[in-house]
């Protein structure tokens, strides 16, 4: 296969973990006979430094040329105060890709299960999927505030389309995965959630295969906690989402190890979920594995599953191993990020 | 000191463990030479059986003739597809009884450590008090939904005054505690989150012993999980409350003993958070320590921290002998509901 990859490093840690990211593409192409091509472009702070613009044309171009994006992480502390800041980009991205879905993993490695703040045997074998909406809802909708700044208010939005466009992705996820999803909603006070209710459960008819639930976002976040292995493929709006994927996150007992996809239509990127961490760079100290497990999503966004698997078989080696970068606190000697990479393309070449 | 409290037992096992909250209470007002009278109102299912109304008129009466609301719990499976549910009653009596304030405390008993689904070290000693708005956000805010049911929205409102209110009561709570305040919001990307947070900044001036701090709520509700001892005060909006302090709800291991208050200028009513549990319904299995601690928060609201303290001393100490129903599994002989009540009330008068 020829896939064109956008590279949108970004800020911090950004480069340095996407760099091994395109290690491990490389190495799959070279042992499947793909062929990848890798064109870079700046966005958040690297981009606001280049020309004052956080997500400029010639980088929503280079996207829309491509056939898929991989992004780093933005953001800068020296932004911190200022008018135009680096996650400005990120709202703009999404919204003019038209990335509605974004799809993020929840799971728990075996080798690192005493690192979650929960207790063993509830994280041990959870696998969740989460697909939230990531274009409408109340992050998008119209915002007011009174003249003498006393009052303000927020919109929440919903309207089917954009509810079914979301859900048909994560009943196919779920078809092919454990047959289950969970809709988070608040529909015993809220309109939109209703709307979202009658929206997913007339177009569950489609998957009779698939089984539906629904859970009260209040609910869901004690649930998450109390029994996350409940969950299969969970199904959301925007904000729910973004509470229940970030408290989901640390469950797993590091937030340097989940990858996501953020889909549309025509558009896909794939990214950690951590954050630029500009205290960390250059350090070789940065964990790259939430990366490189992006990348392993990236192949499985276009059918390649079996080098997505040897991704995430290389990646569990390598936590096996102890073949990991500081902030996992596994006791072994010293290992750099670009050692990781490294030891990830070895292990695609030479799987043992 | 005379009270009189207005008791709205509700459904299911709403009475039994209101019936022990008042043994408790009628021990206090013996040994510290208190007057508390009780009256009776329905509310909930009881209430719809009785005129079709989940709150009606003559309790509404009751309640703003009293000087404090002892809640038990609503809701019946016989209502889940009727017109008329016992829940709709909930939002009617917090607004008409001007109920903007609902305060949950957050802690985690030593006998119970090992009930949470936290790792031990980081729940022993979390000592959180949550004050959630109550009245305002999203769940009052306009609902629309267009002709051909497409289309939905849900309008989140704030006004400066109702901001003010809360935070003075969570500021207040917070001198007397250990000083210090987290505000949960969506600051980078609500317009209602940017007015909290301007009006909170600008109130906290008046405060200046109490330590503010700011934390988007999709990262709370990691850090209520990674570091809970980290909070104080949590003060925050309607909606972000109503999912934080669920979640928060859980770590302590059980929400058979979590109470609450619902605060408003003029009322103030004490419930346990758990629902009305109709299966256990006249088992004797129900756990009455929630709403024993609701009315150890009524004291406090009226000044008698003594007698407060005592309730909470006695709970202690039944969880501590594993005087306690069976829900906290802790091996003893079979203790009912009643029993458990009758400890305290004892431990009361006879604290040894
Ligand atoms: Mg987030
Ligand atoms: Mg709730």
């Amino acid at each position: 296969m020829k896939l064109n990859i956008a590279v949108l490093a970004g800020d911090g840690i950004g480069p340095e973990v996407s760099d091994q990211a395109i290690k491990a593409l490389n190495a799959i192409a070279l042992e499947f006979d793909h062929k990848f091509s890798f064109n870079y472009a700046k966005v958040g702070g690297a981009a606001i430094d280049d020309c004052g613009d956080p997500f400029p044309q010639k980088t929503l171009e280079l996207c829309k040329t491509s056939d898929a994006i991989l992004f780093g992480a933005i953001g800068d502390p020296k932004y911190d105060n200022a008018e135009i800041r680096p996650e400005q980009g990120l709202l703009k991205m999404r919204k003019e890709l038209g990335l509605f879905a974004n799809i993020r993993p929840v799971k728990a490695f075996d080798s690192l299960l005493d690192k979650s703040p929960l207790k063993t045997h509830l994280i041990k074998d959870v696998d969740i999927s989460i697909y939230r909406e990531l274009t409408g809802g109340i992050y998008f909708g119209k915002k007011e505030v009174s003249q003498d700044g006393n009052y303000a208010s927020d919109l929440c939005e919903y309207s089917k389309k954009e509810i079914e466009r979301v859900a048909h992705l994560a009943f196919k996820a779920a078809k092919a995965r454990r047959q289950k999803v969970t809709l988070i909603d608040k529909a015993n006070v809220l309109e939109t959630s209703r709307l979202w209710r009658r929206t997913v459960t007339e177009l569950s008819k489609a998957y009779p295969e698939v089984k539906l639930e629904y859970l009260y976002v209040d609910n869901a976040a004690m649930q998450m906690i109390l029994n996350p292995k409940q969950f299969d493929v969970i199904l959301t709006e925007n904000m729910f989402g973004d509470i229940i994927s970030d408290e989901a996150s640390v469950i797993g007992g590091s937030i340097g190890l989940i990858p996501s996809a953020s889909i549309g239509d025509k558009y896909a990127l794939f990214e950690p979920i951590h954050g630029s961490y500009p205290e960390a760079n250059g350090k070789g100290i940065a964990n790259p594995i939430a990366a490189i497990l992006s990348a392993a999503m990236l192949l499985e966004h276009f059918g390649l599953f079996d080098e997505a698997e040897i991704i995430n078989y290389a990646v569990e080696k390598s936590l096996k191993l102890g073949i990991t970068t500081p902030d996992l606190g596994i006791k072994h000697e010293e290992i750099s990020t670009s050692k990781v990479g490294d030891f990830i393309a070895d292990f695609i070449s030479n799987p043992t």
